[in-house]
């Protein structure tokens, strides 16, 4: 006797929308202390982000479906934190500390919602961007990151038979599986889950999550995306990113202050944090400028997130300026985010094991490495290079310069006079592939 | 919102018993052809059918529950053939020919139920036989085989979580698609599923048929198993079997019938099937005394199924006997279906090609490749050589000598005579793993 679920079967073949972003707890666990700290210090700041794709070759407005775009991004407009969600917030430690959010900032966030977008089509990409107050827009980023991947994976598999599904993602299974062994190897180990914005999908990365959960046990220390933090039992992982002192340069009124705007980001943070989450990331202007003008209180902090420099020699960089502080590098931490994989994790673990504590922020070759898993041998499920960037603040354009020419971003004339005030000692190009 | 079709669940965390046979179709094809033709010659002969265990390490009454098998052989007798089956045997062509079945023998089939069966544990082996008529208890062969091997996975997947078992198939699946993908290079393949008796589980052995299916299109010609076949619309492949020499062996009143059983029984299969299936097996008490005394007629048959000795020597042999009856090898076929795999089938295509026709009949290495796959390391799903023989007929004791004395079977002083009536020149022991 066969037996079929009649209701579920029609309505699956039936549906208007499988939504992508079902939560607003679907994002990256930075954006929300980022957004409190915002909330308390620019308040009225606006600021625009933009989306990027840096892989041109990938015409993502010929791939994905304007209307189908639209209907995801105009869905999570829609969505409202849930009473639960807030009330888990509020209930939650994070790093170790109780309320983390203030009664306030949760307050406010009850009545949160994604603000408008702007978006046409430009020589086969999609122009995407979100204006308004930095206190909403900076919210955009990932849910626009995980739709558009999404939606890129779906078209890649939209004409794929069952089975050929079953393999490719039989494939991809054993793929983590083989990379989880290897890590496995590594004894002290400190993993977390970066991967959401560039996800195959939101399913898919909560596989991941098990995966890792099962298969490192404590190495696995949680992951970045606070939904499956929540429903998974796991630490919520991150602290700060590059649009902090992205915007902070942006509003400089002049050079000197510019020069400034990376150490006084740092220390609102310090203060609005009482302390906690003292984590910096050196390479918004370029780690070398970074590090030889950082004030002498920024050694006391727990370590660094280099996020664009090549790996050992970023690290390598960082511990010489701890030891000409005085400091000692095995008491500071490294966090390694930058499109790692198993294999720059293993020679980046072995190279500074001892020396210094690591962390490693694994995001898109943990949650999108399709490559080779498709049976017929397409490649519509390679990961691509897309960012989600704020682009300016009060009608400033905003600049990264980054380690990495080929990571920077904002306009060429603006590039230009940061690259005058903090040098370009210490970039080196090299290709960005996720 | 979560839905939970609630019969279905309550159903899963209740039910009773979960059948590996369900259907008497669920058996090999030849043991349907031998059927027809036991009934027409032998309809009175009594044959002892006997499980025996070649890989006596595995202990199958420590692993499988005693009560849990004697459910499912309970359950296999209560099985009968459905009328849609029975009017399927009727109304399908089978190797081209409309009426492979008699009227009068699918009206019998439709009172058919197998016959009971003697079980008791010895040595940490179970001991089950099946004693009756010839027409009944040759039925048991391949369901037998097919519960006491899922059993035992069965048994190795008990305490397996739900991640392990996700990350098992996925390797499993991952393992034969890299089969397929190196099969598909050879352009002239012609590959059938001969894993009904070894498999895993019925429900992966119709995954693998549907893998074959969709990798290898039309150099997969179809299934020894009559089920999958019908309900994958795929032909259903096998002709003929070791019990049929056997028995003849062990009903020949003396050594001078007994050295022409092998002969006599392929003549009355030719009769009887009035000069179709045309395949012999050569190596029921040794390939090389089979060939040196086989009559000319023979050599007009459509092809051999070496099924012990190694694939290229023994193909080279048949290859130079039919030469030596003037016939051209590149006419004939040979089917291989002795534990190939995927390195032995590409090996023994490559040797042969374009010199002789041949097929491969693949079996364990198919459906019951699991090695390796367990996360936890486990090797419960080792396949192992598990055979359910004839033993003995009309009380006298049959005998199977083989190319490989590893293979042999029967009682230590007959199988003395049949060495003596045949002689030993060929047989060469080889370790049977599969």
């Amino acid at each position: 006797m066969t037996v079929t679920d009649i209701a579920t079967r029609t309505y699956n073949h039936n549906f208007r929308l499988d939504p992508i972003v079902r939560s607003l707890l679907d994002t990256d666990f930075y954006k929300l202390l980022m957004l409190q700290m915002i909330r308390h210090i620019h308040p009225d700041v606006e600021a625009t982000f933009s989306v990027i794709n840096r892989t041109r070759s990938v015409r993502l407005a010929d791939i994905i479906d304007e209307e189908e775009l639209r209907a995801q991004l105009d869905h999570a407009r829609e969505v409202r934190f849930a009473k639960k969600e807030l009330i888990w917030l509020t209930g939650n430690s994070f790093y170790g500390r109780q309320q983390m959010f203030s009664p306030e900032f949760i307050a406010w966030l009850a009545d949160f919602r994604l603000p408008d977008y702007r978006l046409r089509k430009v020589d086969g990409q999609y122009e995407l961007c979100f204006e308004g107050p930095w206190t909403h827009t900076t919210m955009w980023e990932i849910p626009a990151l995980a739709i558009l991947n999404e939606l890129k994976s779906r078209a890649a598999m939209r004409n794929k038979g069952r089975f050929a599904l079953d393999i490719l993602y039989a494939r991809a299974k054993t793929r983590l599986w083989e990379k989880v062994e290897r890590l496995k190897l590594l004894p002290d180990l400190v993993l977390s889950d970066f991967g959401t914005r560039r996800r195959h999908g939101f399913l898919w990365q909560r596989w991941c999550v098990e995966a890792l959960k099962e298969g490192l046990s404590d190495r696995f220390i949680g992951t970045s995306n606070v939904l499956l933090a929540m429903d998974s039992d796991l630490e919520a992982i991150g602290t700060n990113a590059h649009e902090l002192p992205m915007v902070t340069a942006a509003l400089a009124g002049d050079d000197a202050s510019l020069a400034r705007a990376p150490y006084q980001v740092l220390e609102a943070w310090r203060r609005h944090y009482n302390g906690n989450l003292l984590i910096a990331l050196p390479d918004a202007f370029g780690t070398t400028a970074f590090l030889r003008d950082a004030p002498g209180w920024l050694a006391d902090w727990t370590g660094f997130r280099p996020d664009s420099a090549p790996p050992i020699e970023g690290g390598e960089q960082i511990i010489r300026w701890w030891q000409d502080q005085g400091v000692d590098p095995r008491t500071r931490l490294l966090i390694f985010s930058d499109g790692m994989d198993v294999d720059t994790i293993e020679a980046t673990y072995r190279h500074f094991n001892g020396r210094v504590r690591t962390s490693f922020g694994w995001g898109t070759n943990l949650t999108n490495d399709f490559r080779g898993c498709d049976p017929d041998g397409d490649e519509g499920l390679e990961p691509i290079s897309l960012v989600c960037k704020v682009t300016s603040a009060n009608g400033r354009p905003a600049v990264k310069l980054s380690d990495n020419p080929a990571k920077a971003t904002g306009d060429p004339a603006e590039i230009e006079r940061y690259l005058r005030v903090f040098g370009s000692a210490g970039h080196a190009p090299s290709p960005v592939v996720v």
